[in-house]
């Protein structure tokens, strides 16, 4: 009898479902509505709805499903408690204990959405093998997952690998989102990059073709860096310097087997790795210097690998 | 029938060894000089002949003992691979096999000296009953140890909780031990006390009790810091931002529990926590800014009891 899990990745706006067989095969995935009413009470029982009537349509029953696993955009502790997720309307609970009700399963697993993401590419992602990895990812902001021995390290108050908000400057005179000044975030995110290109055109006499555009994103950065334009290279040298100290700390805490850089920014490549790469050998402790920098490959889908990749009991390899 | 374990501490001049019951009361301890000849080939042997001999004298038979931990003054991996110890003359090998061997016993495990502290902390120290810790150990050096669910981490290249050459000050001038400019050791070991104190001293014009010693030690700045002299003050203020942005990374990547601060330096007691509270909590996410900062409390003997916590197989509570 062939075993089947589910991974789920609850965002703002849409929840992930993936349907997976035990061995990481993705075979069906599709989106349901993050319905936020009455503090986000219907949005597990939104999703396994949805599962049961995907289960009818699979011909699939209960008893061959392993588990559900589950991301969270918000801290999440060892033992299952959501400490409160603001864009959900969700408050502090135990999700594994509502879970277990609401998918009438015992075998359920809930974390944070980027420390799942980094599990789901330590399971059949980019980092698939890898002993312990430390996934850093450039998006909209900078999350990240910290994974040894295929767990994730989650944290006390559910806040570890909150890579983003490590201090980088403490020059820094605007605030973050979180209300520190000088995190990572303000210079490796998509948001963090357009600004710095917009500070760095303003100081700066320079030409650049940058300036030529009426919009500026992060992409037209890295672009215009890989085609040499000098302040575009500037803005990359900058988030490589910041970066790379970053994942010097990091090689000097955790000492992972590899990095694994995702996130939208990552698309950029090599010029990334490149930046950081040498800014890492000089900051991070010798014995740890040849750690690989690798690029995430499941893009958006690696929240749901993460998810059902929890509920797999057994070792990845 | 009572069981036993036995808590190796390997040093550069003696090995410390502890008797212990299973539950972690020390029954016995004493030291074995640490033979280096040909390469350190009579460490293991040494001390095993001393643990037999021991044994004897306690009526004690090889089926009653549990395991045998031991900790290394160089990096270790998680499988047991020694990857060079300078001091004891040790090249790269397997330690665990080797132990196994030398004390016809399956159940042996050995790590990071300093990591192994760590854990000694945890199982019945200052850390007792902690789900996650980083110790932080602000001797001679800075070394540390994280650890989880009541394992070390021990990192890829046995290099993980290298705290004391986490990159705090870009702006340095004088060498690290190991090559960098700026790692924390430099500023929050005892000789790095010693060493900013006397900095701070020759910059500066004003009055300080430090000027009429012959000889400053890390205590006496400390001493003469709670008794209120302005210099003084200045030395472990500077101590405390330091390494209270480190703590800001760990608290940000690693999320633990608590904090524990040991080694030689951490006796100076409240007025080292108070120096580092108010920085780490600025420095940290703000989920984490609550973590408890807590003292060692085995002292010397931390080693001993980690390295026999190693050998316990199930958890510590």
């Amino acid at each position: 009898m062939d075993k089947y899990l589910f991974g789920i990745d609850i965002g703002g706006t849409t929840v992930k479902v993936g349907f997976f067989k035990e061995e990481g095969l993705l075979l069906d995935k599709w989106e349901v509505p993050t319905r936020k009413d009455n503090n986000g009470e219907f949005i597990l029982t939104d999703v396994a709805e949805s599962i049961n009537n995907k289960m009818v349509e699979k011909g699939v029953t209960k008893g061959q499903i392993i588990g559900y696993g589950c991301g969270v955009p918000g801290p999440v502790t060892d033992d299952g408690r959501v400490l409160g997720c603001v864009n959900l309307g969700w408050g502090e609970f135990n999700i594994e204990e509502r879970m277990s009700e609401v998918f009438e399963c015992a075998n359920v697993k809930a974390a944070n959405d980027a420390n799942v993401a980094a599990l789901g590419e330590n399971w059949v992602g980019g980092g698939k093998g890898l002993s312990s990895m430390v996934m850093i990812t450039l998006g909209t902001g900078v999350g990240g997952g910290v994974v040894i021995n295929n767990k994730i390290v989650a944290g006390f108050n559910g806040a570890a690998a909150e890579i983003g908000h490590i201090q980088v400057n403490d020059e820094e005179t605007d605030s973050c989102n979180c209300g520190k000044k000088g995190c990572l975030e303000q210079y490796a995110s998509a948001t963090g990059v357009v600004k710095e290109a917009k500070r760095i055109l303003e100081k700066s006499e320079e030409a650049s073709s940058l300036r030529e555009l009426d919009e500026i994103t992060a992409k037209d950065v890295f672009d215009y860096a890989k085609s040499g334009d000098k302040l575009a290279l500037e803005v990359v040298a900058k988030l490589g310097t910041y970066l790379g100290k970053v994942m010097g700390y990091l090689g000097c805490i955790v000492d992972p087997e590899a990095f694994l850089i995702g996130g939208g920014v990552s698309k950029a490549g090599s010029i990334l790795v490149d930046a950081v790469s040498d800014v890492y050998k000089k900051e991070v402790f010798r014995a740890s210097k040849d750690t690989k920098i690798l690029l995430a490959s499941l893009g958006n889908d690696a929240g749901m690998y993460g998810a059902a990749a929890m509920v797999v009991k057994n070792d990845f390899e």
